[in-house]
């Protein structure tokens, strides 16, 4: 990766990185006042939503709604806010009790550490709906035709459900203390990481009216790089100490099958690479002329963290 | 209440509540295909949705939405299953350990005491995208323009959300252990019960396309008979015993503030007859001829369990 590359997109994330968190400000803010007089749950919303993160799935559904035609505006972000409150619900899940146990996310305590189990659990609940609403209000404000905001919605919920995040979960849970197969392995990430990750991709599309063979490309798209996160994710766990990653127990230490348990790091980082060219590829079939979702492709295996 | 007129709205419920179980039977068999290979939180998902209830926002929602001229095809009581899943969620939530602690419901173990905490907390996250999808699809099926179906998704997550039954869960909490005042209550029920209660009639009726005056009639009777509901729950607690009511702990054991406790037996009697008037007064005005609504408002405070 040329010097001069990365500076682009080191500026990129940072800018679009500050425009999400003004986004998810304005999204945690009017929860607030939705919940009021309730200032615990809104509090642990706040905790599970504001703390951070690589802020990839907002970054990506604007990337793809600005590839389609779509204006930067507040909306737009708002609309890619609904992405990473359905992943801030699925991490504080995650990190409770019953599930991971986990203390630390990104560096900082986690939200049942802070404010309790009952509180989160409550609070997760309420970032579903909230991101639905979210999704619905800023495709209005976006002035998307009803059509498109119901497909937008659709998308969110698909990936946030039965036949996304949540199956992948389970699947992820069964690896414990077991070696999944190639095939396993792949079919859980599609759906744990890779739903949500194309749901971006998905309605920054459907939301600027591309057609159909610009979305699906998008799509595509998002379930290569999808995996490409979750192997790069998991060489780093291998390479990087816990204090680095900021999160404890990795997937090594719960003795769950990763790329690397299953495949070796050379082979791993081969996977990567190879799946990256695919979504690369992609892009090229739709003549898309995104150079930040080329750049954003290189950046999820390319990352130190 | 005369004889006939109760026989009447026996045989309603019960010509309903079946029509009801077999759409839920069908969402449940859905997410079930959705969730493949994850059983154990498809299970889970069927031991909270199908365990018996009333299937009283179903019903209302179809009672508004043939008052408002639709047909009782399949896929009308499909939309209204979209209700009981929502309401099968949160049943399961307050049970939790985290919360209620509750080893009965409807006189059957409480999910998480046959399929464990985790799968519970998935089961119950699963439902909530999973009702939004239901109501999309089943707004699609009964022909709904996208402008409707839209509303109809916003009205099922806003009752579901920040602005309704979880901030009410959270005042519930609070008033554990102290005497909350009159308006407190008020506030309480008319988001933890009365929210997603209102939401059947109004969904029922965005979706028939029933002008804004209807719509907002029906919204008014659905938070009377939510108030109504509650003032009967708070007295069927205070005078059947645990045995009859098929759950425990009840909400005088948790020393929470209850119409009776704090109104007294007569008063909170006499409150309750008074809202299910004013009900009834909201169908009046908007010249509604619905029998069946009307004698649903009766029957909500004079039902037995």
């Amino acid at each position: 990766m040329s010097g001069d590359r990365f500076l682009g997109l080191s500026a990129y994330l940072a800018e679009e990185g500050a425009r999400v968190e003004s986004a998810l400000a304005r999204a945690v803010n009017r929860l607030h006042a939705r919940l009021a007089p309730d200032h615990e749950v809104a509090d642990a919303i706040r905790h599970g939503v504001m703390t951070g993160g690589k802020r990839l799935r907002p970054i990506l559904c604007v990337s793809a709604w600005s590839a389609c035609g779509g204006e930067r505006t507040d909306a737009a972000y708002d609309l890619a806010g609904s992405l990473e409150m359905i992943h801030a619900y699925s991490l504080m899940h995650d990190d409770l009790p019953c599930m991971d146990d986990a203390a630390l996310r990104r560096g900082s305590p986690t939200t049942h550490r802070v404010h309790g189990e009952d509180v989160t659990m409550r609070a997760a609940a309420v970032l579903i709906p909230g991101a639905a609403l979210q999704a619905l209000e800023a495709c209005n404000a976006l002035g998307c035709p009803p059509e498109r905001s119901r497909a937008v919605a659709k998308a969110l919920m698909e990936a946030s459900g039965a036949g996304g995040m949540v199956g992948g979960q389970w699947l992820d849970l069964l690896g414990e203390g077991r070696v999944l197969g190639p095939d396993e392995l792949d079919g859980l990430h599609r759906r744990k990481t890779g739903a949500l990750l194309a749901a971006a991709l998905v309605m920054g599309a459907i939301a600027a009216g591309a057609e159909p063979r610009v979305r699906e490309a998008l799509e595509r798209y998002g379930r290569c790089i999808g995996l490409a996160f979750q192997i790069a994710d998991d060489i780093l766990d291998a390479t990087a100490s816990a204090a680095e990653l900021g999160k404890n127990p990795s997937d090594a230490e719960l003795d769950k099958s990763t790329y690397v348990s299953l495949h070796g790091l050379d082979e791993a980082r081969r996977r990567a690479t190879s799946v990256v060219d695919e979504a690369l590829a992609a892009l090229d079939e739709a003549a898309l002329d995104a150079p930040a979702l080329a750049a954003l492709a290189r950046y999820v295996v390319e990352r130190q963290k």
